[in-house]
């Protein structure tokens, strides 16, 4: 994996994949102790970051592979990346789902024209059920980060965070990533290397499921204890990936982790102050700028917010977090 | 009033004011049966378009009266974004409010430095009050539409949205605004009739306050009933103003009004599908995209959302409106 990917992977995707703006606000910068930039990547296409992946991988298949269909495992987001990557390509999707992801997940992934199958959480293995229908049906499998051109469509969104740092002068900075398997925190540190060395990645996820915290400690791939039961869906991975791990292992400074109540806060944070709609699993970065300054250096952070595909009822909650 | 003085008005405050996306979803097209493009203005600092008339207004200024301060009245909106602009100068700003104005609009206003004088909607006047005031301190006032460098300013959305059309190939759109005195809209227009005169303006306003609409109609400026007890609190105005009326009846469609219910709708689905926040008043536009196809010509709807200004109570009832 280099910056070539990723740029390469630019060029293919960027007339349909959205440049997201960096937002800000004083009284997010007045909470952080710090200034605090927010890449609203919930305002992607299909609502998440994963839409530059799925993009990036459909476009780099052969046009004979790819008419046969693409197939994908995910808790969602990248379930309507590939979804909708597939439709704008106009090639059948099967996308494997487990059963207890948001019903909006679901439904939009049925909406975008894809055939959803879903599976258990603690009893399946979805990369198993994944590879077999992909080997039935003469389908390509897209991997949901463990796969260097959907890596290189997640550093796209580091491509434009490189820039707009430029920008507005700033050349030192912590970038805080949410994390599950690591395309999006890999991808996004393996651009800011080659664009922007004075900002260093870090990952940022939810208190139990820090696996790639642990990771980044131990020098090896931990796993979580589970990957049910979290409010952070969408970043419930069971490791980092055997690709995204060394990446992240070179790169990035250590993780931090954070508890839910943060992550309720962060989320009614982004609404009142930020007018934007962030899903828990989106919004671990923004918590940690907000909450977790112990940890971060500089007078500079810039918060990714990688998704905001959220049931209303999950929203309500997190505006009972807002003061006053 | 005429394009060169939005131009200029760019050129002061194009690096203060935040450029904001174009969005869409291919679930608003289908409820509206053509395509949707939304302007966020939510997006935009104090988190509302009122920034950019606020800037405008006050980088026009001769320093030295600047100095001595500002004064403006305003529901909220026009409020945060007057406050803003004057903590950006670093001169004082005196805000008159109508006490039943949202509590986040009021304390946000507070925060950002700036004197808050509150008023009753249905006894007081708030132009005299505002007269009396900048005559008594000295303070240069700066009225919410019906002055030429807010027209201006808010026209610099204009520009951004010719822009916009113009980089997806579209020639030809209904831009629906969502209209108060009829600042933005106005400036919109003006804006739109140099850089892409094949997108016509369209004021929308809530049901029993739709004096624009009437006003467009009968040829004179007509007032509502009343400005109290409405859910769209930001667009609430006596009647359009003398200065924004005479471009919107040279350049606007008729005028379309939709129900609080309309409303309500659109909020719970810029949520879903947009991923972003509005206000009620923010949001009359987009309810007319979606849910007034009759009233549009054309396949292409452009639809602005005003602004993001919400208690957390009144999102709350919005997401109940959402389907399923």
């Amino acid at each position: 994996m280099n910056i070539d990917r990723i740029e390469a992977a630019r060029a293919r995707i960027g007339g349909v994949v959205r440049r997201t703006p960096l937002l800000s606000s004083p009284f997010l910068d007045e909470i952080a102790g710090r200034r605090v930039l927010v890449k609203p990547e919930c305002l992607q296409h299909t609502g998440s970051f994963k839409f530059r992946g799925g993009m990036a991988a459909l476009s780099a298949l052969d046009p004979e592979v790819r008419a046969r269909g693409v197939i994908a495992y995910s808790s969602g987001n990248h379930a309507q990346g590939v979804a909708l990557a597939a439709r704008h390509f106009g090639v059948p999707a099967v996308i494997i789902m487990p059963g207890d992801a948001p019903a909006m997940k679901i439904a939009n992934t049925r909406a975008f024209g894809a055939e959803v199958v879903l599976y258990d959480r603690e009893s399946d293995r979805r990369e198993e059920i994944g590879d077999r229908l992909a080997t039935e049906r003469g389908l390509a499998l897209v991997r949901p980060f463990d796969e260097p051109e959907v890596i290189a469509g997640q550093g796209t969104c580091g491509l434009e965070i490189a820039e707009q740092a430029a920008d507005l002068g700033i050349t030192r900075a912590e970038v805080l990533v949410c994390c599950g398997g690591g395309g999006l925190t890999s991808g996004v540190a393996l651009a800011l290397e080659a664009k922007a060395p004075g900002l260093r990645t870090r990952p940022v996820e939810p208190e139990g499921y820090d696996d790639t915290a642990r990771s980044l400690l131990s020098g090896q791939r931990e796993r979580n204890a589970t990957e049910a039961g979290g409010l952070c869906d969408a970043i419930l991975t069971p490791s980092p990936g055997a690709l995204t791990f060394p990446v992240m292992q070179r790169l990035c400074g250590p993780g931090i982790a954070v508890s839910d109540t943060q992550v309720l806060r962060a989320m009614a944070l982004a609404f009142s102050r930020l007018k934007v709609v962030a899903e828990p699993g989106g919004a671990v970065a923004l918590a940690a700028a907000l909450f977790h300054g112990d940890a971060l250096e500089g007078d500079t952070v810039i918060a990714t917010i990688s998704g905001g595909n959220v049931d209303p009822a999950v929203f309500a909650r997190a505006l009972d977090h807002l003061p006053g």
